[in-house]
C-alpha cells in the first residue's frame, strides 16, 4: 500500500517504545511536510546522540560531560551509603523530582516477569552484583521497582542475589496514592497504608 | 415522555447513588418484569430496614442486634486505644475485610471541600468530639479519609478540633499501591513512598 | 459482614440492571439515611408500579391510560404500515426522541447470542409472528436491533421467520456517528458511509 | 535536568504528532540502546524520504514512481468522475481499504475550527478549486471528512466553495457504527440511520 521509502521508515518508527504502525504513518506523514532543514536539524541531533553521550559506568545512566562518571555519581555531596535500584532511566528521573532522594542509583534495564535465566540475562544483574561488590561503603539497598506483578517477581530475585552482598535491603513504602479513594483500594494497599499511617 | 407511575419510580431512583435517569429507567422496566411476589419481597425488605436496623451511637455504624452498641463497638476483644474515623459506611469495610486493624471506628457521615460552618455542621463533628472526650482510653486517633482535595481538607479541620483531645493523632500512610508504576507517580506518592520504604 | 436485612437487600439490588455489590450497598447506605416518609413513599411509588401499569397486548410497551393499547398504538395519526423492531423499552424513547419516524414499535424483549431454541424461545417471537400475521396493513418492518454481533444474528433470526409474511424488511443505517473519525472506523462501517452517502 | 544533546531530541519529538515529553524522552532512550548501525539505518531513512517521495500535483497523496502523478491518479482504470475530499493521508488509506471506492481523492491537509482567514489558508482550498476547475470530468465530489464539529464547519465552508463548481456534492451518511447501540447512540446519528435504512 505504502511506497517502500514509507514503508521502511513506519517499520523502522513502529519499533519505537509506544509506538503501533498507525502512529508511524502519521510520523512519516509529518515528516514529509517538514523543510530540508529540519529534517537535517532531526537526523544530526540522532546521529549526534551516540557521540555526545556516555553511559555512566556505575549506574547506566546516560550524561554528557568531561568526567567518566555521571552527574549524581560524581557528585561528592550525593550519599553514598544508599543505593537504589530501578527499572529505566525515565524512574530516575521521577525520583529526583520528589527532591527526597540524596544516594545512588542503578539502572537495571527491565524487569522480568519470568525468572527464566534468558530473560534475566537481558537485565543488568551481573553487573549489578560487581558494583555492589566494589562499594562495600554501601548500607542499604532501595529496590525501587513498580509494585506490578513483574516488579513483584523481578525484586524477589534482587533480593536473594543481593542479600549476601547488602546489609539492609529494603522497598518502596506502600499506600494509597494522592487522589485515590479507600473504596476502590486493593486489600494489601489499604493494608500497608493502615500500617504505615504516621 | 413516560407514563406518570414511571415517570415518578424514575424521580425516586435518580436520587440513588450513582444513579442517573437512564439508569433509572431501566430500574423501572427491571421491576416490570418481576413477579408479584418478587416486588413485595423488595418493598418488604425496603420497609424493614429502618425498623430492623439501629445506629450504633458510639460509631454510627447501622447494626442488627439485641444489644446497644454494633458488633465491633460490643466486641470485648477489640482494642478500645485506637480509633479510625471514616468517611462513611462502606470505609469501614474495606478496612475490615484488610484484617489490619482491631480498633475502634467513627464514621464521620462525609467530606467536605470548603470549610464553612454550613458544610461542616453535615459531619458528625459534634458527636465525635462528644465521643473522644467521653473516651480518655483512647490512645491513638487515625484520620482515614481519602487522599483527595476534599478529604485533605477535612482531615486538616479534624486534627485541629482533636488535637486538644488526643494524645497521638495519625494518618494513613502514602505510597504506590498495588499495580502502580513510578513513572506515573506525582511527586508527593513518589516521596512518601521512598520515606516509607521498608 | 453486613446485618441479615442489609445483606437481604443488597442481594435484592444486586439484580437490578448495572448494579453490582458494592453499588448495591450505597443503595443500602443511602435508603438508611432517608425519612420514614420517604422510604413509605419509595416503597408506595414501587408498589402501585404493577397495578398501575399496562402492557401493550400489540407492541408489548408499558403505558398507564383507559385504553386497551398503549398511546402510540392507539394514535390514529400514526402510521400503521410501518412497523419497527426494537429490543428494550429504552430504545423506543431514543426512536421517539428522534422524531424521524412515526410507525408503530414491537418490543422483542432481548437479543440472543446464539440461534439455540431455549435462547430464541425468551424472545416475543411468537407474539410477533402472530401480530404481524394479523395485521396485513404493514408495508415495511425495520429491525431496529443494535449492530452488535448478537444483534447481528437476531437480525438474521427474524428476517428468515418474517420473511414469508412481510412485503419489505429493512434494517438501520450504517455509517459513521456524530464525532465519529474515519481513521478509527471499521471497514464495514466507513463502506456503507460510503454507499450512504448523500 | 537533562544533557543538552537528549534535551535537544526531546525538544524535536515532542513537535511529532500525538508525542509528549515523556514518551519523547522514552524514544531518546531507546535510541541510546541502538547500535551505531541501526542509528545509521534510520537516519538514512529520514533523509532519503524527502528526496524518494514526490507529492502528487493532483491530489496530494505522497507516492514513490518514474511518472508525475501517484499510483491513483495515474491509474486509468480509476473512475476520474468521482473526487472524495479527505483530512489526511491517512484516511485515504482507510478510504481504500474498504474497497468501495473506485474514484479520485484530494487531501485537504487539515480542517478548521473557525472559518477565520488564517485558519482557511493552511488547508489546500486555493490548490482544490483549481483542481476542480481544470476537471470537468468531475460529476461528484463527496467531502468525507470527519462528523466532528471541526469536520462540520470545514464541510460547510466546502460546499460554499464548491458549489458554483460541481455538479453534485455529497457528504458520508452517518448511521450507527458496527457494535454501536441505540441507546447511545445522539439523536442525529439514530435519525439518519433510520432514514438511511435499506
Amino acid at each position: 500500500m505504502f511506497p517502500p521509502s514509507i514503508k521502511k521508515l513506519i517499520d523502522l518508527f513502529s519499533k519505537f517504545p509506544t509506538v503501533g504502525p498507525r502512529t508511524a504513518a502519521r510520523f512519516v506523514f509529518y515528516l514529509l511536510k517538514l523543510s530540508k532543514e529540519e529534517i537535517e536539524n532531526l537526523t544530526g541531533a540522532i546521529s549526534d546522540l551516540k557521540s555526545a553521550i556516555k553511559i555512566c559506568p556505575l549506574c547506566f545512566n546516560p550524561f554528557q560531560s568531561e568526567g567518566e562518571l555521571c552527574q549524581i555519581c560524581a557528585n561528592p555531596s550525593r550519599d553514598k551509603s544508599l543505593l537504589c535500584i530501578i527499572e529505566k532511566e525515565t524512574d530516575l528521573l521521577v525520583i529526583e523530582k520528589t527532591k527526597k532522594y540524596n544516594g545512588l542509583y542503578f539502572i537495571l534495564g527491565g524487569t522480568v516477569s519470568r525468572l527464566k535465566k534468558a530473560d534475566i540475562e537481558k537485565l543488568r544483574t551481573k553487573e549489578l552484583e560487581e558494583m555492589v561488590k566494589n562499594h562495600p561503603e554501601i548500607k542499604e539497598i532501595i529496590i525501587a521497582v513498580n509494585p506490578t506483578t513483574e516488579g513483584e517477581s523481578t525484586a524477589l530475585y534482587l533480593e536473594r542475589l543481593l542479600k549476601p552482598l547488602a546489609k539492609k535491603i529494603t522497598r518502596l513504602g506502600r499506600g494509597l496514592p494522592v487522589g485515590g479513594e479507600l473504596e476502590y483500594a486493593d486489600e494489601e494497599t489499604l493494608g500497608s497504608a493502615l500500617e504505615g499511617r504516621k
